[in-house]
């Protein structure tokens, strides 16, 4: 039993998240102190390598078994008038991924990470959010369990990337229900709107979250609202990797915002996350001052599809393998500093 | 005949800069915009994969033949007491290099760079600069031919590193002279030296600015008087690397210190260049400024040895990979935005 069959079952898991261990992350931090370098020389390579031997549990973490999955959804929303693309661009770029062609096939080819691509539904999209609520409790509840079973226990780590035309007004929509501010902070070009599209987004949103002013703004009832299937999966497998201690690099704006219902209602989901990358879309910033992470990468990507993170998967794997092969200063007869 | 036999040589070979082919570049800008992604959407990847298209004069360029090239020399200044080190740890982390113990070693395997590991009369350090100069002319060429001479026609990149206790006092000394601003603008605690060292360093580079003020401040004279070998051998190779158009990808403070006399005589030089990171030494984010460049990554390292450009490699690879291998719109039968 890997999902959340009810929204009691996927709360119950939100509220007990298991702790990284910290016995084998005083191992790395030790392992580190004797490594052939000045003490900190190596920056965030070492403070990663330490996250790494707390989740996976070993002094000397690894990244031999290291998984991107791609969810896809289509979102009623676009009705609105939400995005540069048509919605029948979902399912042509799932095409283009299973056929190995699109920027996520390249750069995780480069990173040496499988590939999953997750397709759901995409002939069903999700409800107008600016009508009705995007999803039936049902239809969530499926969704996130879609996205936990893409979650192995012993994986070494997993990228959550998506596709999905539109998706970034859910994006905005998740991140002004769970901390405020208003549509307007979190609203951005997405894939290159204009500013009277731009204008178009706020409205929607702003309507939309007017419409579902009166929901529980618990993380299932957000995600259910003004969330779309292939967010949902991806907040499924991030709480599904922290039950089985598997480290999760995040994405862009739209993966990060999967995780934000759910660190309104438990902050402490986001310790097993990294961020991969701080995205061009601007509420990207915002968001991971607010979940509290600070992105390895900022090289003013603005793709989604797991891209940003694929590149990240560079840094922790140069991390880990400083972390693993470098000599210590009594193996190398090298002389300590002051 | 690949060095610098007298410093007219140099100079002139400074002033002859080539430029990148802009046929390739434009060859690589257009395929960019058929790519299956928003426009712009892969950001700083975009610009990197258009940059080597430029160097390696083809529309698709390729990162199979990358070499990082570690250079260690001796530096008499130690003498006044400006490491956490003692200067026999110079050699001992070059008997580290050649066994495979290093960060370097770990981090060049992880991004597929061949290494070489150029130790340069450590057993004969510079004068100590603060009462001489570094070099006399003839040790100055030697060493930047011998940097030149670790460069081949046909690179598809190349990553310059460096060994040297001292050598961050040497390198506030080349910024101070190159750019102005003072030794305190310009020198921090490179290895780990405490607040007194700081100021130690200082003094010690006041005084060799102010023995060393009637000295030209040509880039010969400049590398000569307050460089050291190691840093006139990166010198030599990123002269050599631009006639030869191979792109260099540069490291931290030392690495671009050894950039910054070359820039004052001739700002092009930094146009085949790009910048790994930006070190937590204070003095590299200033003068990546003073340089305009903007590093691809910025993860608090300071190590030196080339570890920040073979971390940055990645970065490269995963940019090539999406230019070389992403379908168009029209391949993958994908509709283009607005």
């Amino acid at each position: 039993m890997t999902g959340f069959s009810t929204i009691a079952a996927f709360e119950a898991a939100l509220a007990d998240l298991p702790a990284p261990d910290q016995q084998a992350q005083a191992a790395a931090r030790d392992r580190q102190a004797q490594l052939t370098k000045p003490a900190g020389s190596l920056g965030r390579l070492e403070e990663i390598a330490i996250f790494f031997a707390g989740w996976q549990n070993r002094g000397r973490p690894t990244m031999q078994k290291a998984r991107a999955v791609v969810f896809a959804g289509n979102h009623g929303v676009t009705a609105q008038g939400v995005s540069a693309f048509p919605a029948s661009v979902t399912a042509q770029m799932v095409g283009n991924f299973e056929r190995g062609g699109a920027a996520i096939n390249a750069l995780t080819r480069a990173a040496g990470l499988d590939l999953r691509v997750v397709p759901i539904d995409l002939d069903r999209p999700t409800q107008d959010f600016s009508i009705a609520p995007a999803m039936s409790a049902d239809e969530c509840l499926t969704a996130l369990s879609i996205g936990a079973a893409q979650v192995d226990a012993g994986l070494d780590m997993i990228v959550l990337g998506e596709m999905g035309i539109g998706n970034s007004t859910a994006a905005a929509a998740l991140c002004a229900r769970s901390f405020g501010e208003g549509a307007a902070a979190w609203t951005g070009p997405g894939t290159g709107v204009d500013d009277a599209g731009v204008r178009r987004k706020i409205d929607v949103i702003d309507r939309a979250l007017a419409l579902h002013r009166a929901a529980s703004r618990s993380a299932f009832e957000t995600l259910r609202h003004v969330g779309g299937r292939e967010i949902a999966a991806m907040a499924g497998a991030m709480l599904r990797a922290r039950q089985l201690r598997v480290p999760v690099l995040l994405d862009g704006f739209i993966c990060c915002a999967a995780l934000a219902p759910l660190a309104r209602d438990n902050p402490a989901i986001t310790d097993h996350c990294l961020a991969g990358h701080c995205s061009a879309e601007p509420g990207h910033a915002r968001l991971l001052d607010r979940l509290g992470l600070d992105p390895l990468l900022s090289l003013n990507m603005r793709l989604g599809e797991g891209s940003g993170a694929a590149v990240a998967t560079n840094i922790v794997r140069s991390a880990l393998a400083a972390h693993a092969e470098m000599a210590t200063f009594a193996e190398a007869s090298v002389s300590e500093g002051q």
